[in-house]
């Protein structure tokens, strides 16, 4: 890797030596570099997004950890979205958060949605037809079609190389490709071989724990990893006095092309898009029961995206 | 509450007090007393199986928890079995978590189980209408016979207050009901009143955390809440030196009837029933590939309660 002054290169590095290695990093290879080809000698735009929270373990026999809460929604509701503007998408998710095309199923499916009236042939309720219908045809379809590549994490170790992976993977697709940051990664980690082996023991009393600062990973994405792709992130804080002066502060500190800032109790009805051509307010058609903002969100987000591409051959 | 010396009944009350008030608690006592009416008029034993991590928020408007590693799948397994040997079971479970009759479903199983081939009728590939036909018939036979309850928690707070409205709820049930806590309950906590209401920044170097102990419950149940249920506690450690010391201890303390004793890495192949008449390794059959260590656990556990009742009423 060339010097790269001020982005905390030394922080990387030792951050990927001391992870635990990726298990089936040749598998996952295989996959992704088979998608990409196929996509791309279609000349077909590539999307990664990334969706769910990291987990921090506390322990190195992992049975405490600290998580990021994110039920992977906004995820999945744009994956379906770009698979519809045309784009292949590499969804990169947390294990067990939600799924695309699966957002409409109910919480307990297998208990709510079916039943063996003959013991025979199985049906679903008149109630859930249309979600069981999409959740099953609509996905398989984007699946069969490589259109939709799904790959699991679970923590910040396998999510950062996973990540990596997928850039190193996209880099010759160029202005095509684009990262869409949608995943709540960890700001925080205990260095792996700082960690304790064996369950932290309780009854001794309050329980001290230093976190040390998980490197910002963006810098390096957007400067060696994948320079030409197109990059969005993300921004969630629970103030909505100091969101955009946090989203337009990392636009500026992570050269992203835009920022989407969301604030947890209304990220479902709107987010704001930051650029540096401006804060465009993107809400849900609130006349529309169905309509969620990740349906205008993706609209805007593809234009920007298709203008880059055009820039970038002038 | 009356007075019990050693217990630590204040740090209980002050948790209790400073917690976020349970949502909707009337729904949930409502379906609690119709079930557990229903089946102790007809005089049917009933068990509460607590299944899953609970998470400690760290801030107010949380973010990010603390949570404790657990698939649900001891609990899940366990349920189907004492449903199997006639029990009641009220499923306390970390919402997310593995469900009864659902151990067999494959990770994703909308993308894997499932067809349309004519896009009217839904089928199950071959090799999963096993799976499918448990999840579904077999589940929905154990709720619709209210043989099954499954109530949902995330947090530590929900999951405490809840075991108290069921443990209270099931007093006059007395030695035919009992408790068996297979969730991963957390050590430590952040208490609700001293906790940010924001979510932490980062950007400022390490992150220093206190967490409190979670006072122990177990010892109200036993001595308030439900005295005269059966009571089963697990102690999972990663160090297979410490367990057996570390369960044989909490037998003592918390004056339960047993203790199920779990190394993280061989959990699935057995386990040791810790107990004042001696330790009992249990293991699955081996020679059957679908045995499970909870087929046996459990006949050894209704064989423990069925001896309590004998004696209680003696």
């Amino acid at each position: 890797m060339s010097s790269i002054s001020g982005l905390g290169e030394d922080e990387v590095s030792s951050f990927f030596e001391s992870s635990p290695p990726l298990k089936n990093k040749e598998g996952i290879l295989e996959k992704l570099n088979g998608f990409i080809e196929h996509n791309s000698s279609g000349g077909r735009r590539i999307v990664c997004v990334t969706s769910g929270g990291t987990t921090v373990p506390l322990e190195q026999r992992c049975v405490r950890y600290i998580d990021n809460f994110s039920s992977g929604n906004r995820g999945a509701a744009s994956t379906e979205n770009f698979v519809k503007a045309g784009y292949a998408v590499v969804f990169l998710y947390r294990s067990g958060t939600c799924q695309p095309y699966c957002r409409s199923l109910p919480d307990d499916p297998f208990l709510d949605c079916f039943q063996f009236p003959d013991k025979t042939n199985i049906q679903v309720h008149a109630s859930h037809v249309e979600a069981v219908k999409m959740a099953v045809m609509d996905q398989q379809a984007a699946v069969a079609e490589s259109r939709l590549l799904k790959l699991p994490f679970t923590t910040i170790y396998e999510y950062l190389q996973m990540l990596r992976l997928i850039a190193t993977a996209l880099k010759d697709v160029g202005p095509c490709s684009m990262f869409y940051l949608a995943a709540a990664v960890s700001d925080f980690y205990v260095p792996w071989n700082t960690m304790t082996e064996h369950k932290i023991e309780s009854g001794s009393g309050p329980l001290d724990i230093r976190l040390a600062q998980v490197p910002k990973m963006l810098s390096i994405l957007r400067t060696t990893w994948a320079p030409k792709a197109f990059c969005i992130s993300f921004k969630l804080e629970t103030d909505s006095k100091i969101l955009i002066e946090k989203a337009t502060k990392a636009l500026g500190k992570y050269k992203v092309h835009a920022v989407v800032a969301n604030e947890l109790s209304t990220r479902k009805e709107e987010v704001v898009v930051v650029s540096s051509s401006g804060n465009v307010v993107v809400r849900r058609d609130s006349d529309k029961p169905e309509s969620i903002v990740e349906d205008n969100l993706i609209r805007l987000i593809v234009d920007r995206h298709s203008t880059y591409i055009k820039e970038s051959h002038t």
